[in-house]
């Protein structure tokens, strides 16, 4: 491409959405660098457009200048999925300015929003309705429920509520030709032809952009309880699971586990968070459990204590603690929440986010932590997750007292295929719930079947024939 | 096509599938025919493989012949998408063998079936052990799982646990090149690339052919009672569905609504059913709500008469019964699935299976029912669905002492044409939970957006370039 026609394209781009809306000078690190800090890119121009019309106009102009575009939302995704390369030829196309919350249609228990509202703002105008909107993760204070969409986000009420798909009804999308689908349908049934929804829902911005989306609500629990519980290994806390599932139904919302070394790290770095039962040595493992009630926290609290006792009697607990108050349930995760910056704080490390089938992990787990401390001299595993799941964060911290920074250097792609080669063979996946962005390309080509990426390039193909929407992420074509 | 050729390809199936399996003379009405007995084809073949690698094969001979092929499972379908053309030049593709479940994993919370396994099986395979696998429609008995994916099916649980698409976790699919894509994870979080699973499901045999598939299952409830209550008018009964979500949470697990026609004609028809409140002409819908509790029976009961205690008091409900006990219990859900029968019973009538935001149902049907009065001197309209879901069954009986068979050959279209059109005025779908198959081709190019239908094409020539599976069904290309 000539400097005129890109100028050109940089010209049109500002009469669409205004001048100023167009970057292209100054510091551009919050479009250009993602959230870890991994990489950095450089645009050829950052064009925030106010709404579907104005983004479907720049698809336009840059499908036939043959500029690439990289949809981003509130870029703080964990793959490297929405910034641009580092050639100053692609465009970042940010949603942040379409944040209207369109309609809360109460009896039909959904909400109409566009892509750029954050994921916590959702949250508050849900609730201030009185109904929940169930989503809620690490990041929601800056994601966008467009990029929520886009990878498919998890967080921490899985469990009951399911991903981000589960919680989506519809989409109104820009195609990679600028046309713009109008599918925010609130239905709940809609049997009218290919799934184009969930199509689009975890394609990281390849297949279209999303604009806006009809979200699922549900009336607020009268109570929510969360509790801690000390488990004698992860078995055991597959069992207490599935009492759980069992004696709480639907009500239990939230089940994390969390290894021994992951929360002493959050003690050693924040003491003043105090650890439930760090000081006994004996428990290898800690359950959160949350449990939300229709009803009353009464009766909430009486189901809670009924499981926690068929739990002691069965021996899958050793010892518990219902929190008290709200201010100690969010204490309780609180500390759950920190064990990344704890890892942080403690050092340079390796993440991971796989998922197994429940009842695998317990061997997963055993097996892989044997074969990397066989492989690894003093490796120190930081296991974590969203057990209710099967997803752990399987992190890996150097050995003490080494240069982090030289063993990630040397030790990061040897422990990653022993990581994702055991994920394998365990049926699970090398990506849970933070996708696949340019981070872990190379990861999908080697562990997906050949069968599936052929039908993922005919997709791509057939939607995207210019290869205009975010090139090269996810697939390969 | 020659004659010899087409006689070398089922030398070929035979050689597959064993000469047995090739079915091509002698009574095949179970294959060619649907199950309305609308339409009935001709094929060159029903073929009927025993695995993954036979169907994979069958694909591979009829592709390398150009021969198409009707992927069939019960072929319980209502929207004539399983049988063949009457051209005697299509394969019926018949899963019914492969019917075995794989494995039923506990701590995983799933199980993995073949896609042959008949609905009502799995039911009873999951509650042996504990479990419920909660899709449940009227066909269950002869219905496989292979097509609820294949039509995404709904049902009478929906409200709860969504279409059959929210209780799949993976799939094994036969591609239209005759590879075999293994996909069936247990896994409740992966996003490794784009949602093939969703895709397939849903895409009715166009796509993939559905050999296995990985389904969720739930804990079973420990209660699950059934109330039958009379509302004052359809805006009642959105309130009562709004004020069950708030006090059951998640208990509630049924929802239907039933206008006082579709319940006159079961009580015409079948009195020895004893149709609640019928005697009372004031009353104009009457609403099944069910209630699972994983608590007890008492608890539920206490919960139920709660919640029906505000609706007394909100006015939104007028009289009610709760089942003392589990025949009772039956007995109301099968004066509700009796209306089907009840107008057979009466005559030949035209069914709509549309859907509609749940908040704007009472205007949709206000509006509608007085449109088809004006347009058809004395129209009798059987409204009944489920209401939590926003589906209706929205069907239109002739007028009375007049032929049916004739009313239906001239005012069939025209009818349709009304309906469809206030449902798209209403933001609805012409087909809830049945799908399009080839019945409804031509409302989805009348009522599909063409961005949307763009895509759709895109998708299947992308996949299916040869136009192989179950061509000219759902979408033409």
């Amino acid at each position: 491409m000539t400097t005129s026609s890109s100028a050109s394209l940089v010209d049109q781009l500002r009469a669409i959405v205004g001048a100023q809306h167009v970057l292209n000078e100054g510091d551009l690190t919050a479009y250009e660098q993602d959230w870890r800090k991994r990489a950095r890119g450089k645009s050829l121009a950052v064009v925030r457009p106010a709404n579907a019309q104005q983004v479907a106009d720049v698809v336009k102009a840059c499908a036939a200048a043959g500029t690439a575009i990289v949809p981003q939302g509130g870029n703080t995704g964990l793959a490297v999925g929405s910034i641009p390369d580092d050639s100053g030829t692609q465009v970042v196309l940010s949603l942040q300015r379409l944040n209207a919350i369109r309609t809360i249609d109460a009896a039909n228990l959904t909400m109409t929003v566009e892509a750029g509202c954050i994921l916590q703002t959702l949250q508050e105008a849900a609730e201030k309705q009185g109904f929940l909107f169930p989503l809620s993760l690490a990041a929601e204070g800056s994601c966008t429920i467009g990029g929520n969409l886009a990878t498919n986000a998890g967080g921490t009420q899985v469990v009951r509520y399911g991903n981000t798909r589960e919680l989506c009804l519809g989409l109104e999308v820009v195609t990679p030709q600028g046309e713009i689908w109008e599918g925010t349908s609130g239905l709940r049934k809609d049997n009218t032809g290919y799934d184009l929804r969930d199509l689009m829902i975890g394609s990281e911005g390849t297949l279209g952009i999303i604009t806006a989306a009809t979200m699922k609500l549900y009336p607020l629990p009268a109570a929510q309880l969360t509790a801690w519980a000390a488990v004698p290994s992860l078995d055991h806390a597959v069992t207490l699971l599935g009492l759980a599932h069992k004696q709480l139904g639907s009500g239990l919302t939230g089940f994390e586990v969390m290894g021994r070394f992951a929360l002493s790290l959050v003690d050693k770095h924040m003491p003043q968070l105090r650890v439930p039962f760090i000081g006994d040595e004996a428990v290898p493992f800690c359950v959160l459990l949350e449990n939300s009630d229709s009803e009353s926290e009464d009766h909430a609290r009486a189901r809670f204590e009924a499981l926690l006792e068929t739990a002691f009697e069965d021996g899958c607990v050793t010892d518990a603690v219902v929190a008290e108050n709200l201010a100690q349930a969010h204490q309780l995760w609180h500390i759950r929440e920190s064990i990344p910056l704890a890892q942080a704080e403690e050092g340079l490390n390796i993440k991971h986010d796989i998922s197994i089938p429940v009842s695998r992990i317990p061997a997963f787990v055993a097996e892989t932590d044997a074969l990397l401390a066989r492989e690894i001299a003093g490796v120190r595993l930081v296991n974590f997750g969203h057990l209710g799941d099967g997803n752990l964060h399987y992190n890996v911290q150097a050995p003490e007292n080494i240069d982090a920074k030289a063993f990630l250097k040397n030790e990061e792609d040897r422990i990653n295929t022993l990581v994702y080669d055991a994920v394998e063979k365990f049926g699970g996946s090398f990506s849970a719930e933070h996708g696949v962005g340019s981070l872990k390309v190379d990861k999908l080509e080697k562990h997906k079947s050949p069968v599936a990426l052929e039908m993922m390039r005919a997709i791509k193909r057939g939607l995207d024939p210019k290869n205009i929407l975010n090139p090269g992420r996810v697939i390969q074509v």
